[in-house]
């Protein structure tokens, strides 16, 4: 990590937070120990697909502290409009000066077709569906958070869940790879942009979640499935809960430099 | 560089090439810089949208070892048939075979809406444009190189033009950061699939065409302005003809790892 002197970030006071993706796997596990780091009268908006699955994750963040909203949203296809109105209605009764810190997690993602050899990749509207997903909206969502939050722009902490293969490609993972490295690189440019505004790009390591058996399913790649079985005979999947610990533990340090990319298994 | 054993890549034999974005600056000075270096039987095919500027880049490869072709195309709108048909109809009267090498340069390329600041960007359909001519539809077209070339694929080269924004922010610049990061990761997994298909990343370094101008006129970053003008004050920016040279020498020399990033600046 960046050897810059850390300015910890403090989620003590009341704190609004936003999480995509917090219906499952990491997502849900950076919700349920952020929720134990938030100080009085803070609120999280909680996003993803499947609201049932969500309703648990509230569930399981439940605190004295928190005020907890979620909402079934496809950010796959939702607007900028409908993303805007999101925020807004969860901030009904709020105003944004009551938080001491705004915090997003961009945590939504997906593999893409594991099913295609990366030489014969040729259809643009496959790439576009992917891209809407996990770069373009993403961006989206940042904005219109950014847009909420303009006037207290100084307290605004932007975690985006990144990967390994954002800078390290991966045999078989060629959508997955080149989109991690677009979105990384959209908040490392923000964060050069806006000093002010603390950045972060948390790499979560291999982690045991859905994923896994997604890739194990679907890849056409011999390398790739060697990988990650091996990774998973010899135990060396992360736990979510394990990397979210590390994620929040990066976050109150605040000892990265903007947007720096962070792997759980960087020195401390 | 990487230290690894240098080899060569010999484009003294009969070679095809590709060159997108061929019409004007690195494009052009790629062309007529390669066309020196072909051997007796070589084929060159220029791809760009203007057609009266390609048929100049044409005039200035003229050589007794290559037969030229120009096609027309814009490549933010092609189809993958229309590539492969672009392709195919530049062999007619040959067969890949005829070729002891063939080299497809991926120079297309595009800046983005420089008068969006980063913070405010939620524009999707915008995006998407930006990624289909700079992204997929470069990888689209790769693929309908590899397609076409599939039974000699051991005598493939793929040239990769990309930039120091595709690993380093650059403020004012998040379409073209996070494009270039994107592609230049493709073409990295694609090269750790691949090993026997040499793909070089080549970085130009800062060079005096149009796009210094597009970044002058449309840029709200101050940043950016102040950059790109002490460039030109400072009489830093490269001629594209001194970048072409050293594209080609980095290529012959065939120091480079697979997929490796390499910019003109670096050491040799």
């Amino acid at each position: 990590m960046a050897s810059a002197s850390a300015i910890n970030i403090d989620l003590s006071g009341a704190t609004y937070c936003v999480l995509s993706g917090a219906s499952q796997g990491i997502g849900r596990a950076i919700a349920v120990e952020l929720s134990k780091h938030l100080g009085p009268k803070s609120l999280m908006l909680l996003l993803a697909r499947n609201k049932e699955e969500l309703a648990k994750t509230a569930d399981l963040c439940k605190s004295d502290n928190v005020n907890i909203v979620f909402e079934s949203m496809d950010l796959s296809k939702a607007s900028a409009a409908d993303m805007l109105s999101v925020i807004q209605s969860s901030l009904k009764g709020y105003n944004v000066n009551d938080f001491a810190t705004s915090v997003i997690f961009h945590n939504v993602g997906s593999l893409g077709n594991l099913s295609v050899e990366t030489e014969r990749m040729d259809n643009v509207e496959e790439m576009r569906q992917y891209y809407d997903l996990n770069v373009f909206n993403v961006i989206t969502l940042n904005t219109q958070f950014l847009k909420v939050f303009e006037e207290v722009e100084d307290r605004v902490v932007i975690v985006n869940v990144t990967s390994l293969c954002a800078i390290k490609p991966m045999s078989g993972m060629a959508s997955y790879c080149s989109g991690k490295a677009a979105r990384e690189m959209y908040f490392k440019v923000l964060a050069e942009e806006k000093k002010h505004i603390r950045v972060l790009n948390y790499s979560p390591g291999p982690v045991e979640t859905s994923m896994i058996d997604y890739v194990l399913a679907e890849t056409v790649n011999a390398n790739l499935r060697e990988v990650f079985t091996s990774f998973r005979s010899q135990g060396a999947l992360l736990k979510p809960e394990i990397t979210a610990k590390k994620c929040l533990k990066v976050l109150l340090q605040g000892k990265f430099s903007p947007g720096e990319h962070v792997d759980y298994f960087d020195d401390e």
